[in-house]
């Protein structure tokens, strides 16, 4: 939480008005070295260019110059968390990654099947990659194990990742990690960092020795390394901060998760664009706030897909129709990170950003690109103070100070 | 106080330079809906356009992105105090409104005279809103109370408005409120926050009994309700951060105040923009910075007066030669907040500002306006940037470090 967050929790108000923050994921570029133009200005996009030339345009920074935001921080700054203070731990976010929901107490950990030797020395630290279904199959084998009242869930991610959460009485993550993040050394036990999370680490290695009997005829996924402890963070929830009624729009878990986390309502949507633009429309009376996300650009950039992102650009561009036609009182379009496809992963390009509003202060941009954002009315911002410019052009701001 | 003015008192040096700071209340604004140009796109200022062309220009935030400024918040930024950490007592902030020079023990207090019933049930908080001279008249009946050696001075503002000052021996501010903020209940008791403000709400308390006896016979205001107990704050002087001789030139008693609030000298002036601009040419030579206030847009803009801010901006416009020919070696003309006439209120957006001096790095905007600000070499600041900008361009800051 932010000390701008502090004051913005005094003088938030409720209204009618609504915002909607697009978020497309990895919206930001880099020119293709070919035809010196970026993925957005490759890109036919009328109606993204139109709402640029009406609203106000700059560039944001999700953490600050030259940081490459994770996903976890990218979309804590897009809803006004400081996303440095806010971190999600590991465990955590891979366990809303895959829409497990974590009640208050309980302690999540990323968790690798491995493999090794007759010595109890790690040969692979990943168990040669097993499938998802095997991996499903040895988490099963895991799963619901109970010590000393704490139970173990254990949930499969892909290939030889899975997410373990320990739930019980006064559970602490203070523990060092199993994982040597080597081989040709054994697992490592788990250490209290600080004595009150002694009795969880004793727990925690019961299970690990436990697992490890029920995997030992597994081979090559004999054995599993533990890390990345973490209980959910007790974030100051959007409602208490802005006082709105917000809605999450995703199709992926992880971005579903991270609404969860301040205290989103997460929509039922089906698995395509065209399904989350139908939701937004259909939920548009009942909530104030919507956060609509957008995966496909950002795996087209990861894959280093120049032309499948600037198509998905464009398929983005032809949904717009539809929100823009509900007549939101704030429209935000932006991203949580740059991830040019030149790249083939996220990156620290700050990122465009358009705020449409009837009190928006028009500036001169007429296109949504890198470039032309450059000399937009927004200067160049950071991302976290989105949230405070989209709550003020919505009326939903009072007066700091007499 | 901020981080970045610890550093200026360190390397601030006293020089024969002069520093003119114009503060054009509510400077910013939005374009009129049918003409798509703000008011100062609309108004004919072409000496505020030659400073612009032969100057630096950006646009400040007052306090962050989103957050619309009082006044009190909007001139301790530009004095480049950090407006959120520096926020001044609302009894203060009424107190200095109506120039009542508060003494460093003081504390004031905001005060509403009000109706109760023969219950000593709330009625009406606000009296009916008695007229300003039936208010003056019960403010004489309960000036200068005394009890265990202090002092209660009681000042009419406006209508069932009023200042409370308690003057004494270890006074502390850290009281409830005796307002309750509705109708149907009592006026509750003032209680002392922590021990140590226990002697204080005795004698408050004493003041609010006593008052009630001598209002009884003048229903409606047969009763007073105090809220916002304050103290002066003690912010470092702008002599000893800037080691500046500093002269405020303002019609208006609250900026007055605030001036005096941060140390400056607080010039007797005239009534009208013309008398303001005079003062400056009289003290010249007196003084090495000069805070100039000019009130008339802002009121202008809270009236939803488009063309009458427009014609007041016209009015500085045209006063400025007397200005640029005492040839200050600093100019900034800037303002404390927007004030869209649009809006009728002070607003959230970003306030135009010019900077002139020999060495300001002259940029490319050739007009004072929002939209031409954008591209100007200042970029997007905060408004309590502009001072340092301002001392450095007068050459009053040494070298931060070897």
């Amino acid at each position: 939480m932010t000390t701008g967050m502090d004051l913005i929790k005094d003088i938030s108000v409720t209204s009618p008005s609504k915002i909607v923050m697009l978020v497309i994921d990895g919206l930001g570029g880099l020119p293709d070295p070919q035809t010196g133009r970026s993925e957005l200005e490759t890109a036919r996009i009328p109606n993204l260019d139109a709402l640029a030339a009406s609203g106000i345009c700059g560039l944001a920074d999700p953490i600050a110059p030259g940081i490459t935001p994770g996903s976890g921080p990218g979309h804590l700054a897009l809803f006004g968390y400081d996303p440095v203070n806010s971190n999600i731990g590991r465990g955590v976010l891979e366990a809303v990654g895959i829409d497990v929901e974590l009640q208050p107490g309980d302690v999540a950990a990323r968790g690798n099947f491995c493999t090794i030797d007759g010595k109890g020395i790690i040969t692979d630290r990943r168990a040669g990659r097993i499938s998802t279904e095997k991996c499903a199959e040895l988490c099963k084998l895991l799963d619901g194990i109970s010590f000393n009242g704490v139970k173990i869930m254990v949930y499969p991610v892909r290939e030889h990742r899975f997410v373990t959460v320990f739930r019980g009485e006064e559970l602490s993550p203070e523990l060092s990690e199993s994982d040597p993040s080597r081989t040709g050394v054994a697992p490592e036990s788990i250490r209290a960092k600080y004595p009150e999370a002694a009795g969880t680490a004793n727990i925690v290695n019961q299970f690990i020795d436990e697992a490890k009997l029920r995997l030992a005829e597994h081979h090559p996924a004999n054995m599993l390394l533990l890390r990345g402890f973490a209980k959910k963070p007790r974030f100051p929830t959007m409602q208490e901060i802005y006082k709105l009624n917000p809605l999450a729009i995703a199709v992926y878990p992880m971005y579903r998760g991270l609404a969860r986390l301040v205290g989103m309502e997460v929509a039922r949507t089906g698995t395509a664009l065209e399904d989350e633009f139908q939701t937004l429309q259909d939920s548009f009376k009942i909530y104030d706030f919507f956060f609509l996300h957008v995966k496909w650009t950002d795996s087209a950039g990861e894959d280093g897909d120049f032309a499948r992102k600037v198509k998905v650009l464009e398929q983005v561009d032809a949904a717009l129709p539809g929100l823009t036609s509900l007549e939101p009182e704030v429209l935000v379009v932006t991203g949580d990170h740059s991830t040019p496809a030149v790249l083939k992963g996220h990156s620290w390009h700050a990122v465009p950003v358009l705020l449409c509003s009837k009190y928006c202060r028009t500036d001169t941009v007429k296109a949504f690109s890198e470039s032309a954002c450059v000399a937009g009315g927004l200067g160049r911002i950071q991302s976290a103070d989105i949230m405070p410019l989209a709550m003020a052009n919505a009326l939903k701001l009072t007066k700091f100070g007499a």
